[in-house]
């Protein structure tokens, strides 16, 4: 069994943005410019803007972080959108979901400039990547795969199956994985709240994609021999031992399942690193006008 | 074994359409205009946009036919999408696949302003299917889906099987399925040219969809007892017999498969006739502005 270092990874690709960033700036060419909007003072998103600013600052981006109370409106929030869209300093930017009840994350994501969309949550951008085009692709979909390319996972003709059908974890990642190419041409099935007999098909896999968000849902006995298991949960269960007052939990029965693999990913530590590392790529990406002029 | 007629079908919603065509210029409303550009003279594509054109006359569709010879340069047909993009009078349109080799389609389509895209093959329809948002669905996917609605077949947890991962038809019925409700709310499997047992996969299918392009490829023993087959293949084998020099096969060995399922489409006569259906339905909308303003 190998640990799959998400930790280790990311510091890598971190390392070789900022080798990039530091070229741009010699050469006299535009620091690239990453903004997030948060809305309201949700702790796990506080977290994960916060740390999307250090990254940016370790790479050596820019970036600007835009705070609004939970009780702006749909229009200001639109309007903000729009200004950033208009602002010729600012390469990408990222709206923090969730976002209040009062306020349609469909109509913010949709307002948002396609080009300056580094989520990759666009329908333009969704779309893209379904059909094989170049696009910004959704963070932790291109970080899981990023991780079986580092690793030189065999992927053509493998049997994927994902867990979870989200829009932002399980729909995307399965398309990337029926691609044509490397790391791509797999067989996949997506599997969901509606499956029938789960195990069995899981036993089937040679790649297991864990993306439901129950913790500890695949066990030990769902897993054949060798396969290799990406664990993608990240549910913060109650735990009176931890400071936190919390356990990161992911989607594996780890003792059990690890095991039985030829690679799997822990939690913490696994998929989380590499969404944010992600996310600064398309920054790169979107600083250097490589995907959209 | 009950065979699914695609050709009753569409004709049922035919009439349904010209329903409501009716209703709507009694009404005082627009016509509902298609334009569809074909360049060359292909025998395929000439006999599709023909039907197309034929099937707009049925409906009470206003349908122009706009021609270019095989040497049309990408810029003029890109300002042929261009006029047609901006002409009110035109609520949605289509240019025939495929396009002589010095004219990138990927280009062509993206061209086409997402609101006239009736073929539903511009990104932001294709992301806002995988999204589950409201747009334009693409012909084929979406007219297999209506045939598994107006049959009542049972789509929930049960595991579908597609064969090919096209951006016409693979992916996107793949897409659909997947979705919460129904029609949908299957176990997705898509297969293609690099997956391995593939025999053993389509045994467990309650449903499959076939759509390699490769004639009779699902035999007899492929299928398990009681299975859903809808074959999307329409290969033009040669055949010294008939009158046009080829017959149209499935993907299917229809003979040996038939006998096994619940459900199956005949070629011709399926999913044919569904398709350019569905391109009716969407110019409805397109003309009713029932999806986007």
């Amino acid at each position: 069994m190998k640990l799959i270092d998400g930790k280790a990874i990311s510091a890598q690709i971190k390392a070789e943005i900022a080798q990039e960033v530091a070229e741009i700036k010699a050469a006299g060419g535009k620091t690239p410019h990453l903004v997030a909007v948060l809305v309201g003072t949700d702790g796990g998103s506080e977290t994960y803007v916060a740390n999307k600013v250090r990254t940016c600052e370790e790479v050596g981006f820019k970036s600007t972080l835009i705070r609004y109370d939970n009780d702006i409106t749909e229009e200001e929030l639109l309007a903000c959108v729009d200004k950033l869209n208009k602002d010729s300093d600012v390469d990408g930017f990222i709206v923090q979901l969730p976002l209040p009840k009062h306020i349609s994350e469909d109509k913010i994501i949709e307002a948002i400039d396609y080009r300056k969309d580094v989520d990759g949550f666009h329908p333009v951008n969704v779309g893209r990547m379904s059909l094989g085009m170049p696009c910004f692709l959704s963070a932790t979909p291109s970080g899981i795969v990023e991780l079986l390319k580092r690793y030189e996972i065999e992927t053509s003709g493998k049997h994927c199956v994902v867990l979870g059908r989200s829009n932002i974890v399980g729909k995307p990642v399965a398309s990337l994985l029926m691609q044509k190419g490397y790391p791509g041409d797999c067989t996949v099935t997506v599997c969901h709240s509606r499956t029938k007999n789960i195990k069995e098909i899981c036993l089937e896999a040679d790649i297991i994609i864990a993306a439901l968000g129950v913790p500890e849902f695949l066990k030990g006995d769902m897993v054949k021999e060798g396969a290799v298991v990406i664990d993608v949960g990240t549910t913060r269960v109650p735990n009176a031992e931890r400071k936190s007052g919390f356990k990161l939990t992911g989607d594996v029965a780890f003792d059990e399942v690890a095991p039985k693999c030829s690679y799997i990913t822990p939690v913490p530590g696994g998929v989380g690193p590499m969404t944010i590392v992600s996310l600064m790529k398309n920054t790169l990406l979107a600083g250097k006008k490589a995907i959209y002029k």
